[in-house]
């Protein structure tokens, strides 16, 4: 596991995320229609062809392996490739998460048809995958690192899909442990709870990184 | 939460899923090169109107809101929207799952770029969301519906991104909960762990549809 370190300017990152964002809520968009469309089989084929064109004009130039969690000298997170949060990553709703003055996490988002388990409600493990990154960022709200030891997740009654809520806090620091509970609400309320453990590493002696846990810059 | 009777044949199912799996497969390399192109900001243009232009195709004719669970006369299961195993949603990796005569539910599978948390590995989330899926999957094999009470997950260390396997298996019934036990590993053993409560509805008397968790059929 290594951080990278990309010696570049806010403006340089300003720059990217406009380029970027823009081309991944297309294939968003492309994910959705993907799976809600109704055409006859030779436009799928069609499309199917479309699609490889674009992937090969991308592929022209590209990095080995996954995109990694970046840094700026400044150390400015650029998590672009986070499957929760990353700006370049269409699995990605994505989160975009607020860190409040008391060390809440915060963030407001909508599920469409790509987060679907029971019938037009959101996966359960999607509901996990999901907390596990807003409990994660909460951890590391008080700037100690933190890594998942373990994360229980209750489920109260089915998330319907569409707009939704999360938040998580720090509630106990037991040495170099921190429980952080959170929660997922629809607009009647709480749908699924968490609580994680996380643990901060012997090794850490001081200042970290912002966004360790890969906050959205 | 509805589930929907489609009265189509297994050919038909068959020729679709021909049809679908080649297109989502599609979808799911151009996610992967979207995170991974080091183009130039041109080329990610005409790219990203390449993707309006196929998603625009696919629209022309579409459901409604999402997927669904749809089942066919005999009752087989076209979990095809599923975040985690569906055929036609380019989230998932899909896994493919398969059910042993023991009750043992196992898969194997590849997780690339677009599953990444921090560098090089898995999203703890993601391994979160597999779980859920397996989990269920498995407290399911014994016909007996259950929905998700509780999972809770350990994260023992990192898991690589790469090949890997999951399983899990109903380990203990105390009346209406079904107490099931999973792993996820990679070739040197496991690296998460999970442990789900799952409970089956009171109003349950019978026999169910294959698949209520949405196993691909």
């Amino acid at each position: 596991m290594e951080f990278t370190l990309e010696d570049i300017s806010d403006a340089e990152i300003a720059r990217r995320r406009a380029l970027f964002e823009p081309l991944t809520d297309a294939v968003r968009g492309l994910i959705d229609a993907t799976i809600r469309t109704e055409v006859d089989d030779d436009t799928i084929r069609d499309v199917q062809q479309m699609i490889a064109d674009a992937t090969d004009r991308l592929r022209a130039a590209q990095i080995d392996g996954a995109y990694g969690v970046r840094y700026t000298a400044d150390m400015q997170g650029m998590p672009w490739g986070n499957a929760v949060i990353g700006v370049r990553n269409a699995i990605a709703p994505p989160l975009r998460t607020v860190r409040h003055p008391d060390g809440l996490v915060s963030t407001d988002f909508v599920l469409g048809a790509a987060y679907e388990g029971p019938p037009g409600c959101v996966h359960g493990g999607v509901a996990a995958l999901l907390l596990d990154q807003v409990l994660g960022e909460a951890a590391s709200a008080d700037q100690a690192p933190g890594y998942t030891g373990t994360i229980s997740v209750r489920y109260l009654r089915p998330t319907p899909l569409g707009a939704l809520h999360s938040e998580a806090i720090i509630v106990e620091r037991q040495g170099r442990k921190k429980i952080v509970r959170g929660s997922i609400s629809d607009a009647d309320g709480q749908t699924v709870t968490a609580e994680g453990v996380f643990i901060v590493p012997k090794t850490w002696e001081g200042p970290m990184p912002h966004s360790t846990r890969g906050a959205p810059s």
